[in-house]
Formats: C-alpha cells, sequence, structure tokens
C-alpha cells in the first residue's frame, strides 16, 4: 500500500545530484529523529551530524557541503526546498472524497468537474461551479454560486459562503469562514448600530493555503482579495475589503482591519493587529504581537504596540528594562548636583 | 430579478429630502467607485469630490452641505445611516432556506414558528422552540431546549448549545459557538483540575449580531448574557458569566475573562484582553490591543497594557521612543556633573 | 426528572463531614445566589457571609473555619473542589446521543466500543476504533482512522482528522480542529512557499479537555502532543510538534509555535503568544497578554512583551507611567546643572 519510488526518481523529480546506490527504493520522507530505514531524510548544515549519525534512513537529501557523508546522498543547493518537494510526492492523504457522496446535499443548478469528489454530509448550494479534481470533504460548506478552481482541497467544517471565487490548488482547512458579514455599521442618533448589508464577496486566488478557524469577511462593496501564493496560518481575521498581495506570509491569530493593503511577500508574524485602512508595502515584515497603526514602507521591519522601526524597538526594549536603573541614576545625580550647590553657597 | 425601488420610495424610507428625479428606478447601493448606472450611493463630505467626479451612480445620498452636487440627490443629515437603511431593502439573500429541508434532523417535541426554514443537514435538538421567520441555514446545529426568537438569521457551521435562549432578529455567524462550556476548574492538593460542571446558559438578546468563529461560553451557574443592539465581530472570546451592555461594539479577537460587566455603549478595539470579575462602565472605550486589568470608569477612555487612560498612553509612548535619548542626555549630565565636581575640589 | 441525591451520599462521595440533617434530599449545585431550596451550594471564606445570610439552599459545603454557620453544613477542606466533585453527580447532560443515528455516516472498518453515541448528521471516516462509553455528538466530524478512548465527549461541529489519537475521558467542545497541517513551507529562490507535506498527527492523553475553536496542528514528522490532565480554553492554537506537559492550563486566545515544549502544571495567561523551539519549564507561569521570546525556567513567572521575570515587569510598568516625570526631572536638573557651571565660570 506505500507509494514507493526509487532514489534516481527523486533525484529527477527535485533536480539534485546523486551520491550512491541510485537503484534504492523510498518509501516516505521524515526527520532525521524518526525516518525508517526505507525512508527519505534531510540536513541543512553540519549542526545536525550528530543526528546523521544516529539516523536510520535509506538515504540524505543534503547540501553541496555535506557531500562527503557516508550515506546514499540525494545533493541539492536548497535541501528545505527539495525536501518539500520529494514529500509532496509521497503525502497524498489517503482518504479523499473521490465520488458526490449520496448523503451530500448538491443544490440545483450546480456544475461539477471531472474528479470531483464531495464527502459525506457535505453541502453544495444552487448554482455553484467546483473545477476538475477539487475535493471537498464531508461535512463542508459551500454556499450558492460559489466558484471553486480546480485541484483544491476544501477540508471537513469549512465554510465558503455565497458568490465567493476561489482559485485553483487553494487549501482551505477545517473550521475556517470565507464570506461571513464585514463588522459594518453606522451609528444612528441614539448610538444604536444600524447595520451595513456587506454584498460583496471574497476573491482568493491560485495556489493561496489558508489556515483552519480562520475568518475572511465579504466587502461591504466590491471584495476581499486574497492573492496569489499567500498562506495564512490558523485563527487569523481578515476584515472587508482588505487586499493581500502575492506571497505573503501570514501567521497564527493575526487580524488585520478593514480596507487595509497588505503588499507581496509581507511577513506579518504571530498575533498582529493592523488597523484599518492603511498600507503595508511589499517584502515589510512586521514582528510578533505588534500592533500597526500606520502605513509601513516597503521593505520595512517595524516590531511593538505601538509598532516603530524594528531596530528602534530593539533598543527600546532594552532601555525598558534598564529604567529602574536611570530613575535610581537620576536621583543619585540630583543628590550630587544638590551638594554641588551647597559647596558653591557655602563659598 | 433585481429589486428596484424608485427614488421617492427610498426617500420615503430613509427620511430624506429629494433633488432631481424623484421618479429614477434603483436597483441597489454601492461604493462611488463601483456604483453601476441604476445604483445609489453615498458621500460624507468634500473629501469625496475627486471620486464624485467621476461617480456612474444614478444618485447620491448627502449631507445638506453637499446640496449643491448636480446629481440626483437624496439629502440626509445623516448620510451613513440613511445609506445603511437603503441597501438593507436591496440586501436579502437570494439564498435562505425557506422550509424545512428532508435531510435536515429536527428532534421531537421541537416547535417551528410561521415561515421558519430549515437547511440541508442542519440539526435541531429535541424540544427548541423556534420563532416565526426564522431561518437555520444547513450544516447550523442548534442543541436541545434552544429557543429562537423571530426574525433570526443562524448561519453554515454555527452552534447553539443546549438551552441556550436567543432573541428576537439575532444574527449569528458561521463557525460561532454558544453554550460551550465555561473554563472551570478546581485544583486538587496534587495541582490536578478538577472540572466544575457548567450548569449555566447563554441569553442573547435582541438585535444582537455575532461574528463568525466567535465563542461564548455558558454560565457556570445562571447566565452569560449579551444585551439588546450590541455587535460582536469575528473570532471573539466570551467568558462564562460575562454581562455586556446595549449597544455597546466588541471588534475581532478580543477575549473577555468570566464575570466580567461590560456597560452599554461601550467599544473593545481589536485584540483587546480583559482580566475576569471587573466591570467596564457604560460608553468606555478601550484602544485596540490593550490589556484591562482593573474596573474602567464610565465614559474613559483607556489604551495599553496594562491599561491606562488613554491620554497618559499616548504621551508614555511618545517618550518611550526618547528613552535611548533620555539615557544618552543623562550620561551627559553625568559627566558634566564629575567635571564640576573635579572643578571644584580643586579649587 | 430530576437527579436527586442524601446529603450523607454526597459528604461520601466528596470526602465531607456532615453537620445537621443527613437526610436531606439535594436535587442540584449552584451558586450562593442562585441556588433553590433543594440545592447545595458552596462557600471558601468569611468574605460570604452577606450572600450567606440571604441564601435559601438546602444545604453548604463550607471549610471547618466556618462550621459554626446555622446551615446543614459539609465541610471540606477543600470546599472548591468538593463542589466541583459534587456538581459533576448532577451535571450529566439530558441530551446526548446514546446510539448510532441512522443520519450519522460511519465509514468502513470502524469499531464502535458499547454504549457509543454517535449523534445525528455526524461523520465517522473509515477504521476508526472509538472506545465504550464515548459520545460523537450531531454534526462533529471524525476522519479516516481516528483513534478516541472510553467516555470521551466529542461536541458537535469539532473535528479531528486523519490519524490523530484520543485518550480516555477527554472532552472536545465545538468547532475545535484537531490535526489540520501545520504552517510549513520552504521558501525557493523566488520567495514562493513551497508546502511541506505535514505527515504526523495529534497525539492527545487521557482527561484532557480542549475548548470551543481551537486549532492543534498536525506534525510535519511524528506528533504534537497534549499530555494528561491538561486543560485548553477557546481559540487557542497550538502549532505543529508542540508537546505540552500534564496538568498544565492555557488560557483563551493563546498562540504556541511550532517545536515548543512546555511543562506539566504549567499556566500560559490569556492571549499569551510563545515562540517556537523554546521551553518552557514545569510550574511556570506566563502573566496575560506575555510575548515569550526565549526559555522559561522551571517555576518562573515572567510577564510582558518581550517577557520578563513578572517582578521585573511589574517595577517597570511602574517606572513606564513615571516616564514624563522622568524626563521633567532630568530636564530641571540640566538647568540645574547649567547654573552650577555659570556660577563656577564666573567666580
Amino acid at each position: 500500500m506505500c507509494k514507493s519510488y526509487l532514489l534516481e526518481e527523486l533525484a529527477d523529480h527535485i533536480g539534485a545530484k546523486i551520491k550512491g546506490d541510485s537503484r534504492i527504493r523510498i518509501c516516505g520522507v521524515s526527520s532525521l529523529e524518526d525516518a525508517q530505514a526505507d525512508q527519505l531524510s534531510f540536513a541543512n548544515d553540519e549542526r545536525y551530524l550528530p543526528l546523521i549519525s544516529r539516523c536510520k534512513a535509506a538515504a540524505l537529501i543534503v547540501p553541496p557541503s555535506l557531500e562527503y557523508l557516508d550515506f546514499p546522498l540525494l545533493i541539492s543547493a536548497h535541501p528545505y526546498v527539495a525536501m518539500a518537494r520529494a514529500a509532496q510526492l509521497f503525502s497524498e492523504s489517503p482518504y479523499l472524497p473521490s465520488e458526490v457522496h449520496c448523503t451530500a446535499f448538491v443544490g440545483e443548478g450546480s456544475q461539477l468537474g471531472v474528479e470531483v469528489g464531495i464527502g459525506p454530509l457535505a453541502h453544495l448550494g444552487p448554482n455553484c461551479r467546483i473545477g476538475e479534481g477539487t475535493r471537498v470533504y464531508g461535512g463542508a460548506y459551500l454556499g450558492a454560486g460559489v466558484e471553486v478552481g480546480n485541484h483544491c482541497l476544501i477540508y471537513p467544517g469549512a465554510t465558503v459562503l455565497d458568490r465567493c471565487k476561489i482559485g485553483d490548488r487553494v487549501i482551505i482547512h477545517s473550521g475556517t469562514v470565507i464570506g461571513s458579514d464585514g463588522f459594518g455599521f453606522a451609528q444612528d442618533e441614539k448610538g444604536q448600530h444600524i447595520k451595513i448589508p456587506q454584498v460583496g464577496i471574497v476573491q482568493i486566488d491560485d495556489d493561496v493555503e489558508i489556515g483552519a478557524n480562520c475568518t475572511i469577511d465579504r466587502a461591504a462593496f466590491g471584495r476581499t482579495w486574497i492573492q496569489r501564493g499567500t498562506k495564512i496560518d490558523n485563527l487569523v481575521q481578515i476584515a472587508h475589503n482588505v487586499i493581500i498581495g502575492e506571497h505573503s506570509a501570514i501567521i497564527a491569530q493575526v487580524g488585520i482591519s478593514g480596507s487595509t493593503r497588505v503588499g507581496k511577500h509581507v511577513v506579518l508574524a504571530g498575533q498582529v493587529g493592523v488597523v484599518g485602512h492603511i498600507e503595508i508595502g511589499d517584502g515589510a515584515r512586521v514582528g510578533a504581537q505588534s500592533g500597526v497603526g500606520r502605513s509601513v514602507k516597503a521593505g520595512e521591519d517595524v516590531s511593538g504596540s505601538p509598532a516603530i522601526p524594528h531596530k528602534e524597538w530593539r533598543k527600546m526594549t532594552v532601555n525598558l528594562k534598564r529604567l529602574p536603573q536611570l530613575r535610581e541614576e537620576l536621583r543619585q545625580l540630583k543628590m550630587k548636583v544638590q551638594e554641588l550647590e551647597k559647596a558653591i553657597h557655602e563659598e
């Protein structure tokens, strides 16, 4: 039942050079500690030598600097990327919905491509379009008129609400809600909240992955938009009309307020909060738990709440710890100055 | 298929004055940028003039100060509220459960009002009472003995557990859990946690809206209580026995610990944390990411972690940035004082 | 329909001494304020005397120091633990799935122990093993090859994905996702994220309770592991390969990054963030909203972001508030020193 590849097939797939027996049969990828005798493992540099010496793997992916190792090797300039690509070959879930299950609900007018699987007790509203090879796991919910591209995975308990658009090869993990109403209210003269209907959509482009229990609100008007290749961790909140550029990484529990634009190749670390209506430039990086209250320039690194340039923040945190000492020094200096004053006046 | 209203009908509905052709037919509301030739748009003040000049809308909602515009106009003292009310007329979802679907589970003894819709694969436990016009979307789960008032929307994947009580016109978005157990444990002599059964309920009053993937725990005893008109954003945690007053706004990712009382017209900004057993007075406002460790007086604005009065916090954050400079000044002053000491002693 | 016990039966069960009529019949446990005439209540010390004087309960659990009260009493050295144990006797949900409902999906090869209940519209993948007395509520989802021990509760809308292992007496609340993919990507030369398949599992040991809408990611390789007796509140994020020791308490909205090890009897307060690849020692406590960037020693208390020893943090926050005053003092001192300099030079 185990999928397997020859070492030379893997070398070919990941673009690596072989050292040693190219006909070894490999059944999986694992860490140096856990790898079995028929598995492939990987190491990035010499710090892993102690683990390598105890490793049972059949072969290793290593950088050229470790070419001397006494192991069958796949040598790659980017061992981590090579490992990811090799692991992908072995990783297909053994439990994929492979047909439209008889207990699933599929609304009228929905069109399913070839090799679409809809699991038990899943729900597709009317007029959905699902591209070829896409799998909607049991218990997932798609509303009316949802469009999903090819080869997507919609995990159990994920919800994609009416009219949202999902690209190709998108992965949406369990419990995530795409297309809930944005938090939009007008206050009347008595301070009561009047709901502003949220009539826009969410658009998610190709190769995006969204973690578990995230919330991505539909736009008030227009669209909330996650662009190609961006990866979002768990429990992230993305408010209405936010736009996130390509290949960004949004770590767990981040919250982004309405209408903010995040550039491409941006990293927002865990638990960051971003206010609405600002811009975070391409390649910017925001440190964990930061509170971003103003626009961030392309390439800038910021940290802290409120966020400031990362280098300043580091200095500040060091100085913060020294605050009690600072106060003490000031106190002593005051006394010295008093003594000096006394000395002078006594003259 | 498009719902439409005459401009004069809308004027009537939102209480606005008309300028221009009152017989224009309007098919929807959108932003200045996105509005189509048969839609209504809105502007609050002169900052929007550049957008207005390019706007294709059939008519605009504006304040009296923009009455001079060369557009068919609905003139209102509160354009934002007027826009919300107009948009509501057009906003009914095209995909509402309109009957009790044959794949839904409805437990024994449950009573449904007129025009109740229960979507495919939804679950109602035994002895629920659902008021007229309420829609429980497919995939939502109501436990045993749940009471829901009239004209509510319970979205797909929302969960309301046993015996919780929901008022009229309440909206509960996808993935939200109402009535999970509060986090209540007693520690025995070995430091092990003994569960304290959580036997209370959650009560949610009329006109409350709760975002996606929130958690509102049932009371240990008695009730956790969200009062009329309060609006809660996504991923908010409300612990057992918390009470939130009327017309408050709780922004995304806020956490409120057990038995805390939040007043009416309070605003808790994003990612705020509030400790247990305190009181946040009516009309208080708490800045984003603040950590509230003590009671806050009515009308007070606080920020920071730990939270302090907002004005003090602003001063503090300014001073924080100057800390390195402060240290440098102190260092120079110390040197000067040393020189002075030397000068005096040499005399 | 009310379950009831004699006071002497309760005394026996919780190991308490009786004062007063041991044949009183008790129908439940409640707070001092809410207790009915046939219920038991509890008080920890004399601060509760005003509430006790108005309490309608049939009997009270109290510590020896309150033995003088004019009430039927259960006297226990640990009234809070005794109360928890008594309340557990009364607390069984009236609405438990008691059979395999005909609308549930149960995959081929799944084995169910005696007295297992699978609610309406629940999903069990193929080859699951469910231990005796375990209840999987309606709308819950278990993937393929999931193992669940005896007497567990899996609440509506909870998701446990393929191959994860759950011990005995584990409680998983609604909306929680166990076994979603860890956030693991390798960056290629263009800064694009290449997915590293997450092929490990999540293992949850006996007597763990996990709140609502949490996310616990499966390991990249190996396992993410929550050990015996640990209690996790709502909306908590636990990344791949994290290990949490026995009897720890993780409060709401905490996030723990990949491969971090948390010891036993640790407390992480609300909204804490912990970076990856560090260790938090046994018995350590981390204050609310802290950001833990380095390992924490056993028994240490830390607070702040970045976290420092709790005592230092308290001093620091006090000093922070005095920063404006500090600056003012420094300014005045500078002026004095200038005067002194002038005075000396004029001599």
